[in-house]
């Protein structure tokens, strides 16, 4: 099947299966099912096969699923068995918390480089990162042959950031800032939203619950 | 029907919906259509459809939904048309970034405490609050009537938290620690991982474009 035909929500769905099966191998497990993962993240069973299914038969019925064989099939079908180099645009608190974030190594991904442009903040180091001009854009992101940023930056600079970023051959872009970025259908971006991760759970909340 | 019966995957889409429509809007619009939600958000129209007859009528075949009524419709799904009090657990450089984050008010929530268990946060003025000594928190959250929480503290800390936030009567947390937190069935918890918007990104670049 071409890779492109399958629908964009169960390729969004694939990191959260890798996540749970991450989950359940760091607790020593080595088989789980459809059942069991699905239970985890308030996903139907039917679903999680139907989503598999596009890519191969992984499970066997009644056997389950091989932890480390579809985590290692996932990791391939994302892409993120190699390593991806990125580049985070914004040093302030943010984008410090951002640096010291324990999940993206294991994840597939390096920040590569870290760029300001607040003068106070070029030349600062953060754990192993010196913080770059972000006048230096273009060189750092070929010198790193990055196609993956993070914007950390406040929202007002936001779209400036992710015009030059794409000029300078990002493809994809997740961005903390609240705002709606204008780009190039051949440009991703993925929003990190606090407010969509808190209403998802109100709707449970009873009314009775409700804070004045 | 029972709102319990309602698919979970159904409800976490619904902020998503919520959010094109705050931007349509933003942008001056006043009328929208499944197809148009769809192609912005990469969901299909009759997944769009499917979702919002769970709660009702909202659109006309051929002239498309009412931005506003849809908007006002799904914030009472959701309980967010009314304020909810959130208590914020660090107060670090996450924690500061996550209190001058623009968007909480808008979507219907006040982070109305912060909270740091080291000694030389407490006192800090932060915007408009005052770092509290998180020993207080039982008492902070009966006092502001909080059934929200963020955790905002390092990973190998965070179970203690949510611990104390659900013994102080927290019944919904947000999660930017990259930890898996064992909690009560009756509690929810939902995870800032920026690893799983890199990973659905990485599916669409093409191995040519990969970085070394």
């Amino acid at each position: 099947m071409n890779p492109l035909e399958i629908p964009e929500i169960v390729i969004k769905r694939l990191p959260l299966y890798l996540r749970t099966l991450d989950s359940l191998a760091a607790q020593g497990r080595t088989v789980t099912s459809s059942q069991e993962m699905g239970d985890r993240l308030g996903i139907s069973s039917t679903q999680i096969r139907k989503d598999l299914s596009y890519f191969g038969e992984f499970g066997k019925q009644g056997t389950g699923y091989d932890i480390a064989y579809l985590r290692d099939q996932l990791q391939q079908v994302l892409q993120v068995s190699e390593r991806w180099n990125v580049a985070l645009v914004g040093a302030g608190d943010l984008g410090r918390a951002i640096l010291r974030y324990g999940g993206f190594e294991h994840g597939g991904f390096t920040i590569a480089a870290v760029l300001d442009k607040d003068k106070k903040k070029i030349g600062r180091q953060i754990g192993q990162l010196t913080v770059l001009d972000v006048a230096t854009l273009p060189q750092t992101i070929d010198t790193h042959d990055i196609r993956i940023a993070i914007i950390a930056v406040p929202a007002c600079e936001a779209q400036e950031v992710a015009n030059a970023l794409v000029d300078s051959g990002v493809r994809a872009i997740l961005c903390y800032a609240p705002v709606s970025l204008q780009l190039p259908a051949h440009v991703q971006v993925h929003y990190i939203d606090p407010v969509i991760g808190l209403q998802s759970m109100t709707y449970y909340l009873s009314r009775s619950e409700r804070g004045t």
